[in-house]
């Protein structure tokens, strides 16, 4: 589960945004005490997930309102699934009803593509993995989404695990200067990854013991390659404009880690509807 | 332009998000003075928008990243556009790239995207708009994208407009009642909309002089006959899973306004790139 | 009712400005198990308003303490009216106290004169509201005073309403075209309003079909035939330095609403105290 | 001056609450680059108060606009006085313009007001000071408004300044035991005041060495004697419902300090507008 | 008690920075629903403090875990003893331990080095006082520890006492210029305390009533003559690299003060571990 | 360096600590305009680090205070040594002086306590690193120190390393079932690093793979028959009360990492002063 303190800070901030100073339609039609039912359905099949932070949206503006989840994040559901039921005053479940939404569809839209990727390299070792171009502010949830739907994060961010790039390469004067820096810089804690773009950088990667070595837009021919160069020596990343058509090629070249920027950065809301 | 107190939270927040307690390879292999220049490029063609919270971005990191914008927001842009330089530190540069990115490619997705429904509907009087469905957090900024793109925006907030739907009318005991308690409730700077489903949903909207009714869910031909009825008495909204493909024969219905979920709940980033 | 998150913000400030490091002489004087009861007392009659920020003020401080409120806000209650009765750790009442009562009083000051104010005009058909003139972080429990003294809200900020002053129309080059500027920018679920100083302002502002129109600093007289003029076509505003003796006059004069400055930026605490 | 980062906390929160998501008139209608310039004036004579922060919400919003100020604070100016000028884009100062007198016009209300207190008890010993009964969330200005209308302050907080009243007394066993408990607990730079009803708690206040004795609605005779008692053992302090009429007679009984909740808790905005 | 508003965002920041985006090894390793206890146990003898804290640490995270505590803060334990104990589930409980232990350490080493200054002072009337010199972020904490370990407290801010230093005297024109500047500005609840490196500079502090005299690096002969020589006309402090040694021969100087910068800028922490 | 925006909110949450309401003392004596030039002396000898954030605490109290320092952040400097020289308004320097020592004087503690280890284990392979028993809310400073001193950082944060402790692998069924867990669980950049008390669990550390192994509470002799066995098949860490005094005999013993919680828990000031 996610940091609670953060997650309520990322709901507070998206309950205020929402309401602004008061949603005036409720608060004109709903009596006070009125209570409510209502059940959140699947409108498509999917992969959800995120009915936790639902809950949360309605417990931080009504401790009253009660919701019972029915499926664990990561359950794939039919169409017409009844995924969660909510109950409690009218008013506080219909002004937190389209944040409540908000968050769920998102991050079983996530869970829902991230699995369709993973399955198709099933039987493969490949691991599918996202990437750092999640949403501004979401982070955290959109990785928890990618595990639900059976992929696994890459780092959180740019502390949490080193990525040398072309840039920094060439700043510190070449692979085996980059790699030496960063180990006598880092918390030992830490794995040290090389972006390579050639066979010689990868030779070069593998000679100053990078933890894990990443492929950058390299054909399948030329990943295959690499993987028997490197032969168990470091972990190897294919990265580059990873497609959902052709994964399992790239998995079949035997590389470790795919990632893949379009898990968070195009995301398709699955249609979940709350019923009353 | 956005509320620029607003838009600073929300670049911080990003950027706390994605450096941790620091860059670490960054700050391993690029010596402090060394200064960078670096150019976006349009990867795709597109709608661009957002480059100027890309500018904050670095500018928040450091205030002498300097960067010169090429597009105003809203240009339609080919592949291989350059979009803007910036130049600076390069440790800077370096650290704030997948911030700057990751807000610019998202807006000029919803922009771009918008841009595609507009064109639907062109030579009509029909008006796209948003909805609710936003990312949470970033509602003032995709909305602003969607103004970019040539739509329109629906209310910001549930505190900035009335929209009167299925459980406010039955707890208000009818459309006639829900208008009238919202009307006696309301800034008189607020118009009321009411969603209907049926002829005699509009006739009653019509009758308490609702300001907009929304059809919801109806077919084509059902539209035709409730904007022919209502006459020009009130704004007409069509709404409920419009997609890109239908949309021209929506707005022949002759409605006034077409609000869209799918702006902003399914978004797919356009391609940007960072090149130095 | 208010979002609740933004009252649990004001009040946590207010709390902390007026408790700094700790109430030194409660600490040093009251044991910590002792019990407290006490009884707010209005010193003098009045609409009252706000308890519920009293007592949520002592929830924040100590969810033990329990507090009754025997009167919804807008109540008129005469000198001597028992409103509350509150208890619990003495040392948390005490420490409490001086917060809870300075929005109790301030509320109920605001309701004590909107209800004035609105009683002037009772049987015309003139709405009293309030205007953007609030004390600084505060105005959405001013807002809810004046509702809760019988008035109504003019928008609640920048955002939630349009309202073309003499520097808007001159920029942008008329009424007509600063009309039609808005419309085409803001949301459809905004109505446009126009501050008009002559008749032909007025005119104009009717031919473009501004929603409201407000009559700045005009005699009743003035007034009057400007109300004739519009005849249900826009609603009309009186406003400029409504004080509460002219308003019956004003408000026979046909205008819809009348806005008044004083009802917030002029605030007369009403007495109230806390006995134990 | 105000503890600069305080100040900007208190006015970001102001104009955040009046910007909402944006200005939309303002966006709608002044061109962005058009330059503006105005005078704020004063509609009344008064002793004027918080320019500064004026200046400072404008500088805030848009670090380019600019404004001069022709006064100090505490200066005593005519009606119609031109007190300070602003220029910059239009856009900003429009949009920054009801935030700045919002402060301006309630800061120099207080200051106006404790100007005619001070003008009062000219000749005689009497300090005139402001209590805790302020504004939630402006305590630190309206304070600064008092010291600016010639008033002096009272503890700023709980944590300041040890004000032993009926309750602590009672609950630590009587006035002695309760200013040794309070001199036993609190740091050595804090003063230690006692509130009294009756000559014999002024006996029991003096005989333990209170540093100020707080005589509570008595009568002026009555005050007159518990001055010639405490002959100076004692700052003496005269409270409760202290209005503006009275407070010669009050100085003239030889107290060393009035304070006043109706300095703060009571406001009458000066009016002060901004001519472009 | 500390002020509890202030507590929880001590303690909130503490956990997210800890924390980060998640415990990956609790979370990896422990089932959700495991149950847990463990003891809190001193690991040498000292004088404990700061168990609330940790209580409230893992209160914030997950309301469900249960802390019982021993022993009040400023109790003398040996080495061995069992300070509290905690149940609940073991997620939490592992996630919160080390922050908890931080803070119940650092408090505890303040507090036990707190008392060893004041026993070496037993006897006399000198009471020990911390400084400013605390660790950023943690004074209202640090100074909580300073009194559970017997000390008493200087003031907490430069806005709740006054201590004209060489700078302020010389700016000022003198310390009577000084002090009588200060005495016009200051709230009347605020004492005023002077620094003096020589006799003269007593005698003028004397002369225009110092609520305190600070003896700021004088030897103890020096110190015992100004003693003599203020004869109760001032409270009388020490400072100036009060070290553990030489304080029972200050003390019995006669001085009533003896503050020490080191109670909180060289901290060293109690062992306290938590066994399961 | 920093992420200067973690920085900021650090020192602003210093200098309201530390201001409270206003500088009392300073406004009264010091003229607004009067000029200051200061220098930091260091009192001692010792290792500086931090001066950077004193400049820092100046600039955001007045951006026109300057401030030149002399050496980098882990130089070795002589008693009497200038550190660095601030310049600009009297008031903002005297304001800032105490937060921007603290700082100062705390970060070169650390740096100085963490060079006196550093040097202790000259000439051997073993690396000196710090804990996550730093001071709450001052981590990502102390760590910065820690560098300074010439150490390394282990992991900043529960999210950013895997640590199996006792608990861990015991809930999780063994050291096997526990690293097996945690690597499918968490991204693939973090290492795992296994606590162990015997060879057993050593010999399974290493069996699984693990990265790193820290022998916990070992002897000497144990840890040097272990770093035999692990044969480099994992980096060793050495743990448990690591004291000043023994560092050299843990040093060669071959662990490749000391990790020494005193370096942050146990902390002296470094004694530096600012003279005008």
């Amino acid at each position: 589960m996610i940091n609670a303190l953060l997650l309520d800070d990322i709901i507070k901030n998206a309950l205020k945004e929402d309401i602004g100073t008061g949603d005036v339609t409720t608060q004109a039609t709903i009596p006070y005490d009125k209570q409510f039912g209502g059940r959140f359905i699947a409108k498509e099949s999917g992969v959800i997930c995120g009915a936790f932070v639902a809950k949360r949206v309605f417990e931080l503006l009504d401790p009253d309102v009660k919701m019972t989840i029915f499926f664990e994040d990561g359950a794939a559901v039919e169409k017409g699934a009844v995924l969660a039921e909510v109950s409690g005053r009218a008013q506080s479940i219909l002004t937190g009803e389209r944040v409540a939404l908000n968050f769920f569809q998102r991050l079983s839209g996530i869970a829902t593509f991230t699995c369709r990727c993973v399955q198709q390299v099933a039987g493969t070792k490949a691991v599918i993995t996202d990437t750092r171009k999640t949403t501004p502010g979401l982070r955290v949830l959109e990785k928890y989404a990618v595990k639900a739907g059976g992929g696994s994060n890459h780092r959180h961010n740019l502390s949490d695990g080193v990525l040398l790039k072309d840039n920094h390469i060439k700043a510190a004067g070449g692979i085996k200067a980059a790699v030496e820096a960063a180990r006598a810089s880092i918390p030992h804690t830490l794995k040290i990854e090389v972006e390579t773009e050639t066979h010689q950088m990868v030779e070069e990667a593998v000679a100053c013991k990078a933890d894990i070595i990443m492929l950058d837009n390299m054909t399948n021919a030329q990943m295959a390659e690499e993987v028997a160069f490197i032969a168990g020596r470091a972990l190897v990343e294919a990265s580059g404009n990873m497609g959902e058509k052709n994964l399992r090629d790239v998995a079949e070249t035997g590389v470790d880690i795919i990632s893949i920027g379009s898990l968070t950065h195009t995301v398709k809301a699955m249609d979940i509807s709350l019923k009353f």
